[in-house]
């Protein structure tokens, strides 16, 4: 299990499948379970410390509103921690996204953008991919794959837009 | 040690400091001390679980930024918890006060102002006054003598402003 | 009538009414009334100076936009009162949390998320534990019921996600 | 007392006071006084409540952070209130903007700009002018002063600017 | 026509209504009309210029974004102008609200919430009744009116709540 | 190909067609293409860079979120660039706005409004106009056709409004 | 005076001046005025309206607070307009920013950072070469110096981090 | 080179110099340069390209603004990068934080908190201890001295705050 995706509810899931998604897409072993900072807090603080004698290498953790699942992981763990501000029903999730960034000096937070569930799993790929000179060739295969589908849209809007243009 | 006032760092103090005075000043008997959500995770869970059997019966957190002390504390104790944002260099309190009051269904928070110290120790004066007639008597002469200042303060201003009166 | 839950119209009572449910599961008293800050000013009033003598010890309320009902009956009860930010139409109740937590020093209200009535209820319960050792007990068994929820969740996800790992 | 300016606290007054400086300027009577909302909530709904029998005609009030007063004395008063969000130390006076402009149907404030005691005034003057031939052409004069003014200062500019373009 | 209600687009009149109806509820002339300071500034400067001589005593002027009807309109009238912050699809109304609002000295608008067209009508008839006291006593009456709605909505609320208390 | 029009992805252009639509009123050659400096940023700088010896007098990039097309194409280019804000799912285009106007000194874009790539469009002709007596006429047309439109709609809302006051 | 560079206030000249600067620089001719848009209404749109017939080819308009200068000289004239932000007092520059970039469909400002004046200056220049190949190959140049200034500021960065490095 | 330390301007340094301070802590190789997405994009782009092949494993990237560093280079290297936003002059880092953090779909950045460079060396640690158990050690060891550090301070606290009990 390289890489642990956790969650403070399973109401986060439709957004952080995503992370699970990226990361399944490069074959890594992951596993995914909700762990709650403020419902479970005694199995939180043991699910990161076990983190790292279990083979976990990253750990992804989403969470909303006055999210505290990131930073409270990161404090019992050497691992690096991505976290991924979940947007609730209010606010956007300005607040998800600064109870997650704004951590104190010794503990760090890997923070992507409010919803960014696809990129938490992409950075783990990289992080692992730092001392991994065979994933990070995939990680740039995946960037080339990037670059042809934005060519390919770029060349369906040309045409979609010589009709605007023949025409105005 | 009725009630607990703690916070993340030692630099928190100059504002919590009003804390302490506001609960001096109704003589209630308090304990102040560090403890770091993040620095210190597992004696901060200890310190929650055990305020309620050492006699604590509310306790008083403040914390900056990504503020997760006030609520991870709130998880493992049913005592009441006031959360206290303490501002930090940038974004005037902000992020601390959206990681504080922003907390999911299940786990309340009572949250003061940005920096307001002085409200969390007179707001545990009344959570204690709610089943104490005497301190609640003493919480009402507390407001007659804010009111009292106040009469005061517009007495001072009216003589101030007559100056202006009479010369505009 | 142990816990009094007001708001500044019944257009509040969708979100408030998760405030009164929270209070009814602890099986304690409560009543609920329309008090209008800004449409019955003396009422209002009246309603904050009685609370305390008909027996009521913590006050909930609830309002949106520029909402003052909280914060003014903190002025004239010595009761804890907590604030409910409803949000309204538009800036997603970040004027109503505003208005409500950034009260001066000396009238403190004990604030809850934007639409956190249901904590509300919870907090109040939590206030009046403090000095009672039963409902203590009660608010550590709910507790342990919301770990139990979250543990249940974690089992359903897990399961959902197995079939995302067999099949990434 | 044709305007009456009233604030929370004496350390509204260094912000305030320029709105008695602009009344004064037109040599309209006015009257300064401490009203706090929270601090002395029934003189501040007396002072509400008794303003128009008392000969006041507009009511200028300041306040800031979770800044009730212009509000309720709006609610007590049927005359037009003009709200001067003063900004405390932290939030830059946002929050006091929102607690002033954001009030509910039926009960209007007259808002102005985050510390803009002196177009507080000056809004006075033109309420009062509105049905005051005299007063409007005296606005009209001071409008013609602002203009002049204005003239002035680009005078100026343009020579101070010209040296850089000489020498640009 | 006492009272001038203008609009930068009469996509903003779903809004505005609001304002002409509050008006209309006291009997009082008034006139609406598109009045666009972007897309014709000249017409828009000759409205405000000529306002008060054709009788209008106070203009309520809505619009959004970077709206700047209000206060281009101020600085070529005397008379009061009352600025409605219209919400448009994104930002809601923060942009119309701020624009509206900080004013620089001089010339000051007097602005209600967003989307608050309803209290810039009633804020119109304060501002009239500041010298007619007939018109001040139908606003007394006015909020005797909406104290009883707020408490027949009282009344409705309790025996709504009654059966969850006594199911609680 | 006076004007280049280019975005981070095909789904900017429901709003980016705003852009194309007002150039093509102007009758100015234009080209549209998916330009992302993320996903292909070799071809991005290669574009900018080629903009001018093309023939291109004038970039409209759209991005949004952390919008980095419209900048990095000013570093690239001397042209100068339009940059759009396009509004995402969450925080309603603040993010792209901020990101797209902050820029540091030296490198300038100009930035229109959240979705306002219709103004970018016609900025463009402004731009163009600068130089340009003819395309200047032009606009000075279409100010008037926008002059016109905004009398007409006002004519129809006095129409409408005629009704409200007859019966109001 | 192909550049007109206009501000409501000789106050914001501090700022703006960097504006004059920069095309200074580039050895084109500018011109510097007060031109308020609340103060002096009528010659501001004198100001816009006779601004291309005078030979002024782009304008750079600089405001604070409700910053309405470059949106209404948009309005009268069909020049592009440059709109800088100004930062005042309260609120960072925020209100000027949003003030001057959301401008309604059809009147468009080009608008630049908060305090940016220098990058004004500069796309006042980009603009010109839009339609001069001379005076775009200068700003080519200028781009050159730019990294030319950013290479030696990291030579020494280089260095002056090599002691920590060496020590570290 | 494992760590790749990159600053849009040398004016960036006082911030970032905190993140070369922890690497060098942890005794691991590091670099430092300017490397201005804005002001050398072809540079900026080949350092991107070519850190992982001179053996660069994390790229950490500070900038401000419209901070455009960390994702331009997230966008040509399959290493992770680290983004750490620079506060202004204004904004207080929040236009900074959006614009690197808010990365779209395919890209990440690992964003920590405004001016978090100290976080961004010690995240940079973490993210080479995912795969050196020896390094991984060391971090568990830094994680218990930063909870002795706390339990100093609290002792600390303990002592001044007794004076303020005994007094009390």
């Amino acid at each position: 299990m390289t890489i642990g995706i956790v969650m403070g509810s399973d109401s986060d899931w439709p957004v952080m499948r995503a992370a699970a998604e990226a990361v399944a897409e490069f074959d890594l072993p992951f596993e995914v379970d909700v762990v709650s900072a403020h419902r479970m807090p005694a199995e939180m603080i043991e699910y990161g410390r076990q983190a790292a004698s279990r083979g976990v290498q990253v750990i992804i953790a989403g969470a909303g509103g006055a999210a505290h699942l990131p930073g409270m992981l990161a404090s019992v763990t050497p691992l690096p921690v991505i976290g991924v501000p979940v947007p609730l029903k209010y606010l956007d999730g300005m607040d998800s996204l600064l109870s997650i960034v704004q951590m104190p000096a010794g503990v760090p937070v890997a923070t992507v953008a409010v919803g960014g569930a696809r990129n938490a799993g992409l950075l783990a790929v990289r992080i692992l991919a730092a001392s991994d000179a065979g994933l990070r060739a995939r990680m740039e295969e995946f960037q080339v794959r990037l670059k042809e589908q934005a060519h390919a849209k770029g060349e369906r809007l040309r045409a979609e837009a010589a009709t605007l243009t023949s025409s105005g």
